[in-house]
């Protein structure tokens, strides 16, 4: 039996699409209907058979929903919000896969407060340097994890949706506090784009950039893969969760000043030490992840 | 016909025996000569077929010795050509596998006055973070490049004899001077390592480090898979290459503190640029590279 009768995805691109097209290959949805900005991008995924129909507008779009998922990028969120508040009615859960959680909390306390039992605040943490519909994958989610942010207020049966949903779609989900989201995410995920952008902007501004890039090497791939991220969804995680993002660029900040004393006094020892436990680390993250069914954890 | 009667590989690792076990596979080389620092590491070398003999000494191992690839980490370089230096006799040509080539050159023209011709230094643009000869292979360096750095004193058939060398194990060849060999490699190499070794040791060291590795993902895969990299190697490196290092470090902390501000002010018109900047360039890398049979580039 379908556990979602009428789906509708907003912004349906790279997460958006994956989740429909998860969802129904399970089975585990009847109509899905998309909406977003771009009548372009939407055709394109009727096109490729991730929805079925196209709504031009929330009145529609709601009309007997069951359960809303938004997935553009997170800037949109409060205005989103805002234009589907008018036609959302109860039972019809809300959840989002935004890569931040504090600024869409205050969206939804903003601009959904007339539907808080329904809004289950969600992020998928899966993705690629790809974007848009013609990525989406059934199986991105598969072996993944879902950080749910629920609030408060939510009806658990709300609650159970969402979770039920992305199980369906393969993923393990755990609860978090949006804080705690913010800020685990700003170390692990926000942060380490930002280097990666950083450093290719910085090379390709130089006049001998071509000679540069034409002896990067593997090391270099692997660094830099996120470099290639959608900008504009960046620039929205960037814009949303900037104070996290700033604590942890500081902090990094703090440890790239080490490092360059060290290098600059010549202290090998020291910094062999930096690379020692850097090394054990990420070796032993690796061996967890691969223990966990997550593939090697070495690229 | 074999290029090489007798080879001597210093240092048999990931490096020293991916060499001669390429070369074996093409038969290009006779005998394998096996000399180092750990007689544990030389015997398992042997065992795995690697090498045919362990040399005890530079006396014995260069006695009729064709060629001598040094492919130890490059700080112990110096005391490497001051041990082989009194047993060195032309024709025997003189190649290494260092990371860094301004203080290999220094060390040549210290160490080898006297066999100036024949000393050829180089660098195989290849590796993984992985190191030992048990993870050395036979198509490591196939379709990577090998930068080599010759001396004005060189022998013209010197220089050919360790281009030949690195053709046959499958790499192309190009030349460049040392001092932009080091500019170009502190750049895409050695500053993406120690930026990677920063953020995973920076991390490491917290509380809640074993919450924040839980949430880790595919992009920090990517990014930290360098800091699981030899560390006495990199120490060698950073030390070596320390001036042009601290150069590329401060040129990215000034990009760093420029994305900084860019954070602070909320300014997301121009972080999306420098993202977008980042990601055409990295992008344009990617497809060049896979024009050039290097795979996607993207990971």
């Amino acid at each position: 039996m379908a556990l979602i009768g009428k789906l509708v995805v907003c912004g349906v691109g790279l997460i958006g699409g994956s989740f429909a097209l998860a969802l129904r290959k399970k089975k585990k949805v009847g109509r899905i209907i998309g909406i977003g900005r771009s009548r372009g991008s939407l055709e394109h995924a009727q096109a490729l058979g991730v929805i079925d129909e196209i709504a031009s507008d929330w009145g529609s779009a709601l009309d007997g929903a069951d359960f809303v998922l938004l997935s553009m990028p997170v800037g949109q969120t409060d205005a989103v919000m805002g234009a589907m508040a008018p036609y959302l009615q109860p039972p019809t859960v809300v959840t989002d896969a935004g890569s931040t959680k504090h600024n869409v909390m205050f969206s939804v306390y903003q601009r959904l407060a007339a539907h808080l039992p329904y809004v289950v605040p969600a992020h998928p943490i899966a993705g690629t340097e790809k974007n848009g519909v013609q990525a989406a994958s059934a199986t991105l989610f598969r072996g993944k994890c879902t950080v749910v942010t629920p609030l408060s207020e939510n009806d658990p049966v709300a609650v159970e949706l969402v979770r039920e949903a992305w199980q369906a779609c393969g993923a393990s989900v755990v609860d978090m506090s949006p804080q705690d989201h913010d800020r685990v995410f700003a170390a692990v995920s926000h942060l380490p784009h930002l280097l990666s952008f950083g450093l290719v902007h910085e090379l390709a501004g130089r006049a001998n950039a071509e000679l540069l890039f034409s002896h990067a090497a593997s090391g270099f791939r692997d660094f830099t893969r996120i470099a290639a991220s959608h900008p504009e969804m960046w620039r929205d995680i960037c814009l949303a969760n900037r104070q996290a993002l700033l604590g942890e660029l500081d902090q990094y900040l703090g440890e790239l000043a080490l490092i360059r004393s060290l290098l600059l006094s010549g202290n090998g020892l020291r910094l062999e030490q930096i690379f020692r436990e850097a090394r054990q680390a990420r070796t032993k993250w690796g061996e967890n992840r691969a223990a966990n069914g997550k593939g090697n954890g070495k690229g």
